[in-house]
């Protein structure tokens, strides 16, 4: 009956550390108070920076996430249309888990060259995974693009595309100030039929670790509930972080959402989406972490992962907290990067919203 | 700004037809009313009919998908704990595409056996994929497992596990009236610290189509939003098809949380899915079809898809239905998908709530 089932959940929620059963559970001893960390942004986790660069007239920009030493990684791809670059080196049985930078980027197949940019600049100064001493180190930058060729923006560059530069200027201005919005990757991105733009969260487990999201929402889906200016993450909003608009009792949303991107831009989508612990999980734990991370893009935005999105999830880890049980601490940390990409996705439309 | 936003969405509410940019756009033509097929289940994808049995004492059982004539499936596994069977035989580049039946069970790797008998009763009456003519047939019977081992059922079966024997009965209880809740591979299934089972649903596509859902719920994630008996399912619930309770306002729900499956039952998960429609598509478009159906689990369970899960959908199709523009139908069905899967989930755990 309803009545038993709200009692029960009601009960579990008053006597944390009893399950129903009347065995302790670690699910409520692990309980804890809604949390982000100090910044609400990927920048805590420690060790972490982010640069971006924006040309406003070719509607466009790049974001690139610096750490101060390499980062453990992994990757989920969803989706019809991805484009990336070292996301093959991330695979389980490969020999490389570490990388030196990320490269998010607009401009489609363009903006890859982000990538290209950051590499050559990292390895001069001797940072990337060397092999053979007296030879260059190979810099690990992966990198995803998403499509904003066709947002209006001045895209004359012939064979001079921007990405270079614009990758430049996001390294040197990396910092732990992550902005939001239409800035770097978000630049020139749209979420449906609305703005689109990056966005960032953090949150602090119970246990103390730290999971934070930066996303670059530019799907073909819609992050708000039809006919509302109620985000879908508003379920897991923190304070007013987007707006504080709650959710409708009753959405009646089942359907095709009548505000996804138009039939002309249909394939002209993806979302970007990094995660980043400070748990030490292993390369193996943290592909798992991306998968129920992807989980907050579907609570986010609907439709997701559909086949003109290439979205994408990098997992990353500082490996800085140990993890004693990595099992039920993965279990704990992937639950709630799917909170905070949510939350991610829904500040970088709001803050767009706001500045278009 | 919040208003503008608000404005837009009811103005492309209000003027199907017209983008925000005044170009027609296929979304807004697209546009339907909410509709569920006449059973609001997988039965209303013609051709195709679903058999239960269970065993109450030992708190297990099977499900028997079974169509009129092979269907063409493709399959998405999520999740570190999946049990499956023939799956690798549905890979894009393998040589079937078809299937003779599907089957669901409890009993974690015990239950695998179902397909066998499946299989072996199918083959004797010749039905099956037939390389050398005058040789037995070999029917494609793909199957897959949820973990109902540990919820207090007799399962002393030793040598003797029942589910070849659930198999038959739920071969020959196969129609197309499907029940719900404890029955089938729902039969001893837990969602979270709730009441798991089995669930359904259908909707019918602004071009035709039908969409429908069937999904054995036994989730480590909870269906409901904690504190509450809201299902999280509520925005695309159709009618009172779940209770009709609705979406509290501001959930506050950021965070890992209370109601999941305790840690002793940590191990003890998976939601068994298959997503079924009438349109002809290749199994390269069945595959993103069942894809977007994963993120109706996660919208409908949180967290879903866990290192302890081994979330499985199957995507199936009686072909019957021309699809002349595979790209936007795809994306359309795919968004459709999701809804069903997530109002299977929940009326599943309603019906399931109901008997307990």
């Amino acid at each position: 009956m309803a009545r038993t089932v709200r009692m029960r959940a009601l009960q579990s929620m008053l006597a944390p550390g009893l399950g129903t059963s009347g065995q302790p559970c670690a699910t409520d001893a692990r309980r804890q108070v809604m949390k982000p960390g100090p910044k609400n942004s990927i920048a805590d986790v420690a060790g972490i920076k982010v640069g971006n660069a924006s040309d406003p007239l070719a509607k466009t920009g790049v974001t690139v996430l610096l750490p101060d030493a390499p980062l453990r990684a992994a990757v989920d791809v969803r989706g019809g249309g991805p484009g990336t670059r070292e996301t093959d080196a991330l695979a389980l049985d490969t020999l490389v888990d570490r990388i030196d930078a990320l490269t998010l980027a607009g401009g489609s197949v363009y903006g890859l060259a982000a990538a290209d940019e950051v590499a050559a600049v990292l390895g001069a100064r001797g940072q990337g995974f060397g092999l053979i001493p007296g030879v260059p180190v190979s810099p690990i930058v992966p990198a995803a693009i998403l499509y904003d060729l066709a947002n209006g923006g001045e895209k004359g560059w012939g064979e001079e595309p921007p990405y270079r530069r614009l990758a430049r200027e996001a390294l040197e201005a990396a910092s732990d100030d992550v902005s939001l919005g239409a800035v770097g990757a978000g630049t020139g991105a749209t979420a449906g039929d609305h703005p689109g733009g990056l966005g960032t969260a953090s949150f602090l487990s119970s246990e103390g670790y730290t999971v934070a999201a930066l996303a670059a929402v530019n799907s073909f889906g819609s992050p708000y509930v039809p006919g509302t200016d109620s985000f879908w993450a508003a379920p897991f909003e923190i304070g007013d972080e987007f707006g504080g608009r709650g959710m409708p009792e009753r959405a009646g949303a089942a359907g095709f959402p009548p505000d996804t991107k138009a039939a002309a831009l249909a394939r002209q989508n993806t979302s970007l989406i990094v995660v980043a612990t400070d748990a030490d999980l292993s390369a193996a734990d943290l592909k798992p972490l991306a998968v129920m991370a992807q989980d907050g893009l579907a609570r986010a935005v609907r439709p997701a992962h559909g086949p003109t999105d290439g979205d994408i999830v990098f997992a990353v880890s500082t490996c800085t907290k140990e993890v004693p049980q990595p099992l039920m601490t993965l279990t704990e940390l992937g639950s709630i990067a799917g909170d905070v990409v949510a939350r991610a996705c829904a500040r970088g439309a709001f803050a767009a919203e706001e500045k278009s």
